[in-house]
């Protein structure tokens, strides 16, 4: 048997302005440490006992995870942070307020950039772009990896790729796998693992700082969720 | 060239109460984690950049390196906890308080225990390694590898080789790296990186959440510190 817990962060400055955030890099707000601290809490009576952790390269990822393994106890175990956990690239759109944006282009536009299988944002401004490629964190990516923008479909690629190179080996020889990404790298995730079609995933939703439970045997098979 | 900063943790709860630590997992006090910000403030101000980011399987270890790396907006760095790095066994004294020790046997012994590079503590109790031994985060060691006790030479010898093994390749690799750790594995560590003999070492104290800086030639040759 084997343990996987999925945990969208708390929430972030952004979540509380109702701006798209993507690849900003936006602190937790009050609300979202607690929220934090609650989800480790909930972890912790359930029993869960982490055994190794994996996120983003996103401060409201990473300290999301930081608050989960001080209050369960598990602030020992290894943690590997990982790009391609990182939220969808929300391309132009990143830091504009939703409402503003649902003005101008139409509700029915925004719902399709939020939320359909393979509809990207318009790409980045040559300014965002410029200082992503400079920021060291993603310095270890191939040139031009470093996305302008992303629809789900595209980040699917990459947590696929996530999933089969490190979260697996990982829940496959740790056995009690926390990960703490984003709503779409989840969303994601969660698309691969049970098979969703792009309508269904449309559908799906994924609240801050709810852990979110799967059960695998000990041949990786998925058991329960 | 290539930077090393060691950092000592902030000030933990049995700090305050001048008890003997170790092994034992004990948190930052208020007045820690305070040391730890001011700490990760005076890095920034230094224009120290860090690239990866090592520290023991402790606590008070793991909870400053999240702190400094927070306040240096490095917390997105590669982070990898070994135990290696603990702080040294203290055997029985582990909870004590030290004036108490000092009262019972002597100023000089209870000196020689904590500075001298070749004088063990008695053993710690059986109820003590029998938990040591169920704690999960040290599964991974060999049975019988856990200590009941060590001397600074014994704890230099895993020191050691956690430099050759983890550190000392990332600090090639990565160029700027922040080792957290503690007390006498620090004094391990200088010992060896600067050549010091026991008699040296026991005149060297390190104190709490100062950062020390180390630079490297691109040969891996010590320049200054």
């Amino acid at each position: 048997m084997k343990e996987l817990v999925l945990l969208r962060h708390g929430e972030s400055q952004w979540n509380a302005e109702n701006r798209f955030t993507g690849w900003a890099d936006v602190p937790l707000s009050v609300r979202g440490r607690r929220e934090a601290e609650l989800a480790g809490r909930k972890l912790q009576e359930s029993g869960f006992s982490c055994k190794a952790a994996c996120t983003s390269l996103l401060l409201r990822a990473i300290h999301t995870q930081n608050i989960v393994l001080a209050v369960t106890g598990c602030a020992w175990v290894p943690v590997y942070k990982d790009w391609r956990l990182n939220e969808k690239h929300y391309g132009i759109l990143q830091g504009r307020i939703k409402r503003e944006v649902e003005q101008e282009m139409g509700e029915a536009q925004v719902f399709r950039w939020r939320r359909a299988y393979d509809c990207p944002p318009p790409p980045a401004s040559a300014e965002t772009l410029e200082a992503q490629e400079q920021d060291p964190r993603y310095a270890g990516l191939p040139s031009g990896q470093v996305p302008a923008t992303e629809s789900l479909k595209d980040t699917l690629v990459r947590v696929r790729s996530c999933w089969e190179e490190l979260l697996r080996p990982l829940l496959f020889s740790r056995e009690q796998l926390l990960v703490v990404a984003h709503g779409n790298s989840l969303r994601a995730l969660l698309m691969y693992l049970r098979g969703l079609t792009p309508v269904e995933v449309e559908q799906l939703e994924i609240p801050t700082a709810q852990p979110l439970r799967f059960v695998f045997d000990d041949d990786m098979h998925l058991l329960s969720s």
